[in-house]
Formats: C-alpha cells, sequence, structure tokens
C-alpha cells in the first residue's frame, strides 16, 4: 500500500499509445514498483488490448476514489469520453486532441488533489492538441499552466547513459546565446542535481556544456565561457553542488556516454538532441522536471505508420513508467 | 607505374607518428592503391619501427628525384632534421614543432612542383607548431599558406558512415551565426560536391543541416533557415547538385548514419562535431579539402598517454592513407 499510484494516460487514440499500453501492462509485472490506474475511455484500452494480442482483467471506475486497494482487476477510470469508431488513426486529428487535452486536464487535477502520486503518459500528438485547442509550444508548458505552476521547469530528456536539462529550449539559436545568464545556469544545474537526487543518484556528477567550439578556446572563439558559464559553475561548486564545465560540447558526450556524468547541463537544444538522438534517444524518456507533479513519458511519438500493426514496441513506456514510479516514490518521501 | 605517388611525413616525433606509420608500411600491402615515399628523418622512422616491433627495409635518398620505380625497398627521402635523441617524447616540444613545421614545407614543396601526388602525415601537434613559430589556427590554414592557395578551402571529417564540411569553423557561435550567408552554402556545398565525388561517389547525396532547433519551426524559432538556408540549397539543386535541405540538425545525423547521406554541410563547429565524435570519429580522418594538393591525417592526435609502448593502432593513418591515394588518383584523371 505504500507504493505510489500512477495515473497512466493511453496517450492521442491516433497512435500505438493504446497498442503499447495494453502490451506493457499485460505481464501484471509494474505492481513490484507501483500501484496502477488508467485513466480514460475503456473502448480505447480495448482498442489497444485488441492491437496488441493480449486480454487484460480489469474494472471500470467512475473515479478513482472508488477504487479499494489491494486491487485485483487493473482499475480503469473510465471517462466515457472517446468513441475510438469514430476518429480515424494514424493521422492527426483535431477532435482527438481536444479530448486528449481533456483526458490529460482530468489526469492533472487528480493529481493535483493528490489522488494519484504521478503521472506517465503514452505519446502525444502535438499538431493534434495544437488543432483541438490546446495551443502550447510544447507539453511541459501545458503542464505548467494547468498546473499553475510558477518556479523553474524544464524538459529532461533521459537515456541509460545520462540525463540531459537545458537552459534553452525552443528558441532561436540567436535568442539562446542572448537568453544564456548565470541566474539560468545556475538554475538549472540546481533542477538537475534535484532531479537526479530523486532518480537515486546520491551525489549527482553533473557537466555543463560550453556554448563556443573548443569551449571558445581560451577567449579566441568567444567569451560566454569567461563572462558566464565558467563563474556560474564555480560559484555552484563552491555552494556544494558537484559540477564541472563548461567542458567543449563535443567531447562532453563522447565522456557522458563513457558513464562520467550523470547529467548534462546542454545550452541550446540541438547541443544535447544531436547527442541524445545518436545514443538511442528514442528508446528514452521525457521528464517534466521541476514541478510537484510528476510527468513521464516514453520520448518517441505516436508512430502513425505502425499503427494497428500489433508490432508497436512497449519498453520506452515502460521505462517512462518505472522512472515515474521513482520519481513518485522519493517525492512521497520528502 | 600510373598509380600516384604519395608522400607520406612522420608528424610530430613527440607522438605516436613514426610508431603508427611503420606499423602501417610494415606489411606492404600499400603498393595496391599507390606508391610511397616517406619524407622525414630516417633515424625518426627507425624509432618508430622500434616502437612498433617491426624491420622495414628502406633505402635513403637525399631527394624525391633520384627515387627509381618500381622501388624495391621503400624509398625514404632523409633529411636529417630531426635527432630524436635530441627531443623528449610525450610531451610539447617547441623544437620538434619547429622542425615538424619544416618538414611539411619541404613535402608541401614537392606537391606543388608534382614530384607527389599527395600528402598523407601522421598527427601534428598544434601547440608545438605555435611555439615552434607555426602560428596558424589550425593545419588547413598552414596549407593554404604555405600552398599560396586563393580559392574556397575547409576541413573535410570523414567517418565511414559520410563527410561532413564546415560552413564555418572556429569562431565564436555568435560569429558563426552572423556568418552563415547564401554564398558561403553555395561555397561549402560546392567544395562537398566535388570533394564526393573525388572519393568515388558519382551522384554525391549533400545534406545542409538547419540552423535553429526543429530547424525553425517555419519562422517559430529563428528565420535563418527561411531567409538564407532554404533559398540557397534550392538555387543549389535548381543547378543540378544533388543536396537536400535544410534538415533539422537532431535528425540529420541519425538519418546520415543510417546511410541516407554520402555528405553533410554544417552550419557550426559544433553541430557535425558532437555527431562525429560520438560516432567514433577518432578512428576517421580530417582532409584539407579544396586544394589542388591532397592533404589526409587520422582523426586523432598525438596521443602522448601512450607514446612508445608499442601500442598505438594505425587503422585511422591507413584510412587517411588510401583516401590520399584515392583523392590523389582522381586528381591525376581530371
Amino acid at each position: 500500500m505504500n507504493k505510489p499510484l500512477i495515473g497512466l494516460m493511453l496517450g492521442d487514440m491516433t497512435g500505438i499509445g493504446p497498442e503499447i499500453l495494453a502490451r506493457l501492462l499485460a505481464p501484471g509485472k509494474l505492481a513490484e514498483v507501483a500501484r496502477v490506474v488508467v485513466i480514460g475511455d475503456a473502448r480505447v484500452l480495448e482498442l489497444g488490448m485488441r492491437d496488441a494480442g493480449v486480454r487484460l482483467g480489469y474494472r471500470t471506475y467512475a473515479s478513482v476514489d472508488e477504487v479499494r486497494w489491494p486491487a485485483d482487476e487493473l482499475p480503469v477510470v473510465d471517462l466515457g469520453n472517446i468513441d475510438p469508431s469514430l476518429i480515424k488513426r494514424g493521422e492527426v486529428s483535431a477532435e482527438s486532441g481536444r479530448l486528449t487535452g481533456e483526458t490529460l486536464k482530468y489526469i492533472i487535477d487528480l493529481a493535483l488533489s493528490r489522488k494519484i502520486d504521478g503521472i506517465c503518459f503514452a505519446p502525444l500528438n502535438k499538431m493534434a492538441l495544437h488543432r483541438g485547442g490546446w495551443p502550447f509550444p510544447d507539453e511541459h508548458q501545458m503542464f505548467a499552466k494547468l498546473t499553475r505552476h510558477t518556479g523553474v521547469f524544464g524538459e529532461m530528456n533521459v537515456i541509460p547513459e545520462f540525463a540531459t536539462f537545458r537552459v534553452t529550449s525552443h528558441v532561436a539559436l540567436r535568442k539562446a546565446i542572448d537568453l544564456i545568464s548565470p541566474q539560468r545556469i545556475a538554475d538549472v544545474v540546481q533542477l538537475a542535481h534535484r532531479t537526479l537526487r530523486a532518480m537515486g543518484h546520491l551525489s549527482p556528477r553533473i557537466a555543463v556544456a560550453a556554448l563556443n567550439p573548443h569551449g571558445g578556446e581560451n577567449g579566441l572563439f568567444g567569451d560566454e565561457e569567461i563572462r558566464i558559464i565558467r563563474p556560474a559553475v564555480d560559484a555552484l561548486r563552491a555552494s556544494g553542488v558537484g559540477v564541472t564545465g563548461p567542458v567543449p560540447a563535443d567531447t562532453l558526450f563522447l565522456r557522458a556516454k563513457r558513464g562520467e556524468f550523470d547529467g548534462v547541463v546542454m545550452m541550446y537544444h540541438d547541443q544535447g538532441q544531436i547527442a541524445t538522438k545518436l545514443l538511442g534517444f528514442n528508446k528514452g524518456v521525457t521528464v517534466t522536471a521541476g514541478m510537484d507533479t510528476v510527468f513521464a513519458t516514453p520520448a518517441h511519438g505516436t508512430a502513425f505508420d505502425i499503427v494497428g500493426q500489433g508490432r508497436a514496441n512497449c519498453s520506452a513506456l515502460e521505462y517512462a513508467f518505472r522512472l515515474a514510479a521513482q520519481l513518485a516514490s522519493r517525492k512521497a518521501e520528502t
């Protein structure tokens, strides 16, 4: 009963979400790490079971309050809001985006009222959300709005070798350079430190990337390392955070891959994304770090090209679920 | 006799150059692709043979003009300029840098007077060259100066999967963004096209990287793709070059790794270097592209930490040699 309760959400039903969620739940082994409640439309879950070729014993509820633990069968809070026979799969659907956003809002409200301890969701479709009336640049900003979060938060990308955190993200590269400041670096390094501790790293080893080639070569190719990054890193280290940098970006990820760092703080989007995508980020996890509510999702997308073919892989969703359970447990302890 | 004649240079003798060069030459199999002449001090070659634990039959000459082909034994033009007993290995030596620069000048003059068809050199040490009175930002600019080259040229990095070319290189990232122009992109794409053809790609497939995250997301995160990169790529394609782009950088290298492109044109240094280093660029080759003289060298450095231990690997030098031979053959044909 002390295990955290994770709300599992089926993702955008036009994609592979229902299939991988059914496939993940079938072996019943998630109970080792968390209690599970599925939030969504039971008809979409049925669709996922058919795709996955599995049969889950489940029981529907009108609300999560009605579930009695331990639950013999998988509890499903059936919102009855999405009829899969009315929506074409394998393509962007504004209607599916609208309803997916409503389900997300429902599950977020459960977390805000402490009825669940964390949220793990199957892939969303950003364009569908946009067209369905949820006009956020990314899901993290949608979650910040819906949770009324005000402090520092950010996208974390997790692969088995290391996790990345972003000083800047979805802005023009020129703007990103303008945004880099000691305060932003300190905020993100502290966010990384806290989140990596919650992931089980007692003394996280964090590397901060340089901005310029060869780390600026002592000011020859840019002075942001000298003026901004190094002083910020030195101050953080003096405050007791296990942080190194600025490290030239082209050698940093090679070192992180070898296991030298638990977390990498990148200055701009592609710096980390080039590296993590080459290292198989498609099998990794995206976390919205820094919020009271735990959010984790597979890094891959809705995979329209293989929807309904019964061959979608659930390993990234399992990785996301286990990470959500771990982060939610730590949160429960503190 | 029609095979190109490649001048092999021992690199900076403080590093692993002499050892890997001796190890590369020992099996005698390079004759399949080129004729070879070693240019340097025979005492340094002897040192390399001792390190590598191999014995080469060679004959010294005062100049390359004296060599008669086919040569039974390895021809060595003995400059007699570097006494290895006077220079400590495994650390930066200004004196070694000075003499290494002199040897480079000698071998470049041979190429300029068409006595050799290409140059392959073992690792140099940039700091030693600097301290020894050859103050160039990188070897490519040194070669441009010594060959009195005036046109477009640039560093090319080659791994088995693909080759990269640079619109900007050793400048601050902010400056790099300012430098990106349709003309520079056209120059570098054409350089890539010519060089890839010389490497044997009859119809090179070239991808041009975007600058901003997600390729700017239709102007949402920066407009360089719309204003500069896409028009340049479209004009190049219209002129018959097999070029694609702008391609978002974080997916571009994944696609190149899978074999979709022969060459990648990157906007800034770390964009390509993060990717190629993760893909094992240490085993790759650096070429000075765009010059009349062919220059190729292993991507790795002098490896001071393993000098004299008999365990340096010559596979990247062999890759560099074979690439130099191929580029020199093509040049001879045109």
